[in-house]
């Protein structure tokens, strides 16, 4: 099968990363696009930056429709425009703080999330409740580390996480620990290691699941509130974003 | 002071009526500017749509900030961007859903919203989990009335709403009719004349409340999760929505 | 317009104070009547001081009928009797910590109480769950400082007022604060200022809410739980309580 | 021991009742006093009813405090004025409706109230809510029999009852009924020979769980939020209210 | 009346000391089978031994028909098998988890719980939403005192114990303390003293409550979802389980 | 990988039916164990089935572990004995009502459970809630269906299923389907093509996502609450489970 993981933001070195952890998760047979806007922020670090960067990940949803992807991840914490993605897209579309956080419910009874700056804690905290997750998410810790900090390897960056995660687990009871930020994927297995409890990368599970999903032949209920959107007319910038009936 | 009331579809028509209202409600020496982005979705009926239509949103922000506004209501039922819109704004924010609903609350015990697609219901319940009001809205009731039928007077439409809520107050036990669509809003008097319960415009209300933080000089918390906006580089469609250090 | 704005305790120095607040933040043409009861405790620290004002407050209410108020405030933060109150009335009733708290969660995704002795904490915490408010209510802190000291300028009550602020602002993320006592409400743009961060009085919103509910044609709903209480004897000390077939 | 069973309106007729119902339910070797204050409501059908009442039920509790009562059942529906008891009593005080609410989790999963008017069902919904019970009330349903009526055998009001009992049943899944008046309580053998199913009358389950509080010790916290009330002032017609440093 | 009071776990120890406060809270004419089963773990301090000793409860409990026993008490924390032995037994059963924290609930606004091992702690947190008492549970404790150590008086635990109990008082802002095992039931008239607040030992609450439902006739519901588990095969190690239609 | 699917009642045509489905379900590599209990309940239909089946759960499971098993699947709706599991294993256990409900939360803003006896709803119920996935299940239906009619095809059974399926589709705004019983796992993908919504069969989907762990390197949290259980007595018909320092 053919997935699809977008980051949201534009930045091509995370894009690289990410499709690296994408493609060490996915079973034999799967091929990973992985693949971002080119449109949009440069990282997501704000409900502002959240809401624009959802235009590019329809502009990708758009194109993997056309190129026949069956499923789609959406790789940046926030899991921005998910549900919009889930009404254009035939396959199932996962988002990886939605996958991150269900995987740690099936591991621990509590977990803690550790991201990047403090002011999306917000974002990570509306998420849970979202998903109905709250009640396994003890607490979630920023660290006001900005996202392309985590482009490329760095050694205060990481010890920094450490320190979270450590605080995490024995301020809070948490008994596993969800990266919030697509750009911690290559974290997860040094801090699994170092810390001693499961550390789940989101971009990896979101592939998983995704492809269960598939595979199963599960997809998103087109009857009711994720039906495809109403062909209707769009204007301006936003034009080619108008869907049309046999789109749909 | 000067508020800007956002119709974030396209349609003039119902920019206009929303005008109408917005002007009937202010209080003295308010000036209203009404309008519409000129970009995005003829008429939000989901998530697609909703999440395209938060682009002309913000574009009508960022516009507004250089006019000067006080202050802003997103006319639409899914109060599309608000996050984002706090974030980009200096002054007070709300929408429509958010106002009418927490209306709704100081004046009945429960409330019911009365939609159009009923595929927009699970937005109007989300809304409500969202500010708090879940405990207070007792139904959500669709009606399958597109948007743009409320563009300009229809007595089969107004039947139906009517009998929603008619249905609504008698099934299930609410005392308050929220009116879930801008497009609506020359209704609530009527209705409410009819029914003998407050039905509320959140369009009205938006205004009211903006009008009120803003002469008590209580703007959006710019401290933590609803500061600026980083200033950082947006590329493509999207590139004039970048913020600089000083927009912010 | 005619407001009523009901201290319910019986210091008229506190109604003084709480009369300026609602006539600075009341829009032009309403005119404010600041009242305590006759009746009732000095100031109001607990379950029991509450439940006794509470008759003051339907006397007033009572008078205030008679004198063909549009719209009431209690300006009490434990809200004395609102859903009494709202069967009384014609016109709307709304209570300061709900102006407050819903106020507060339209400016920031979480906001601090910060109130009088800590034994009333528990207080707020129920009418914020009450109202819906307790997912933004990131915490109510105690100060000890009892309400009559807030009576007449107090440079200790308002030194730990700010440092329990600033407590709440950095320690539980919270990005605003809420007054929560009536008598605090003098405070509110020193300690803005001060604190870079919406402070809210819940005396002046409370003014707004119900002026702008007014300015609606949005009352109580009388049908249903709020409908006119049902006429029949009351004896004793509350004889003077009875409703007749048209007091309701 | 000697225990105190407020019934909170003023008809004697129902106090009858209640005392009889509570000295069938009391252990040996205990006293009840049913009593009903001189003052407040003939029956309590509202907010605005219960609010008055409460005054007449703090009165009651200052004079059993002066006879040595061990501890009070407040025996309306609506429990009102409960915090403000349990700060001014030194034994324990439980309400009909937290009794029944309790009772009936312990022997279903879900359980209805079925009650006097359908105004007052809210209450009963808030009570559920308030006592964490919200999670087990699968319905609460009105049968709109004035209150005073179940003060003597009335066929008519038993068959409604009976009927709202058996649509409990067989609509919400519910496994048990809990009797939403006071004036109910003569009912509940009865109903439970006919329905097959626990029918639970709070009078008696409160004196109950008041017997076995002050059985085992277990009284009031008066650490924190149900101290004793502060001394201070009280004016007008509360005046005899004002508690005394060793009232408290 | 005759009571069972079961300790899930092994010890004999413990079992006469449950017992003894059984007996000392049971009211006159109450008969106390303190009894354990014959098989599980000698002590329960996992989600795993707990799973174990319901098997053990239920053989308790079949005996306990049997022997004509009324009602039925779970003296464990944990409440091991609750909803099996209310489907198996005629008479009321009560855990002491359940027992203690709406006693509580009747006595506090917030109370915090006490207990052994911090890996149980998520189990009492579990209990607390399950029951409907999370929002009285301030906070849960746990000491790292081994189940078994509280057999026989220990003064190091005592101390334990004590401290952590004043750390939930002063901290968590409790009225209350539950104590969350029942090797501690011996232990409350001690602490209470030393605290001044009530301190729940759930075992002599449990027995007033089952002693309370019997006096009054209301035993678990029958209709739904408590019915009595329906006659099939058992096989192996369980056959002994089966039940037969006359004992259910 | 080696997983064992754990039937945990004792039919074996249903373990044969369940392993059927879990080896369609799995990925390539992946040896499925599909085993049922040799003690225990012929099904399970009540709280009590439900208590006792755990001990064969558990005996599986040590049994697996001793033949290296990667992880498990708990095939019943009740996921019987899961927190015992997941300290038991040292892979991961997902029990098919998780699995069920968490995928349909992926395609459908709302689901419902179809399932067999009216008096088990409760418990899908309860799982919802202990999930987190309340907010997405829209209702549980059943059908009264024994799960033993379902060992072999029964056009009836499916044609009542099939009924209440449609009836959840159209009257609780439902977008997909849960299977509520291992029993019903090969009715999936023929009510999924005469229903066009997503219908979810837990056997498949847990299978999948215990791969997903597997394969991610993500167990159990051995740290915290699923820690393994400390090794102690067990006596009597269950000696035989007993923990020992190195089983943990």
């Amino acid at each position: 099968m053919r997935l699809c993981v977008i980051n949201p933001n534009t930045s091509s070195a995370m894009t690289l990363k990410i499709g690296e952890q994408a493609r060490r998760a996915a079973g034999p047979g799967t091929e990973i696009l992985a693949v971002n806007p080119d449109m949009g922020p440069a990282s997501i670090e704000s409900h502002y930056d959240d809401a624009v960067a959802v235009l590019g990940v329809l502009d990708v949803i758009r194109r993997g429709e056309a190129q026949g992807c069956d499923g789609y991840v959406l790789a940046c914490f926030g899991d921005p425009g998910l549900a919009a993605a889930r009404e254009a897209a035939r396959g199932p579309v996962i988002g990886i703080a939605e996958a991150a956080m269900h995987a740690a419910s099936f591991v621990a009874t509590g977990f803690s999330v550790v991201t990047t700056l403090t002011r999306t804690c917000v974002i990570a905290e509306h998420l849970a409740e979202a998903y109905g997750m709250a009640r396994f998410c003890r607490s979630v810790r920023g660290t006001d580390i900005p996202v392309l900090d985590l482009e490329h390897d760095d050694p205060a960056a990481y010890a920094e996480i450490l320190a979270a995660c450590r605080r995490a687990l024995s301020e809070d009871r948490s008994g596993a620990i969800v990266l919030g930020c697509a750009g911690m994927s290559d974290l997860a297995l040094r801090l699994r290691t170092e810390l001693g409890v499961p550390v789940i990368d989101g971009v990896g599970m979101a592939v998983r699941l995704v492809e269960s999903l598939v595979a199963l032949g599960i997809a998103t209920s087109k009857q009711g509130d994720y039906a495809d959107p109403i062909p209707k007319p769009y204007t301006g910038l936003t034009a080619g974003f108008a869907r049309t009936a046999r789109t749909a």
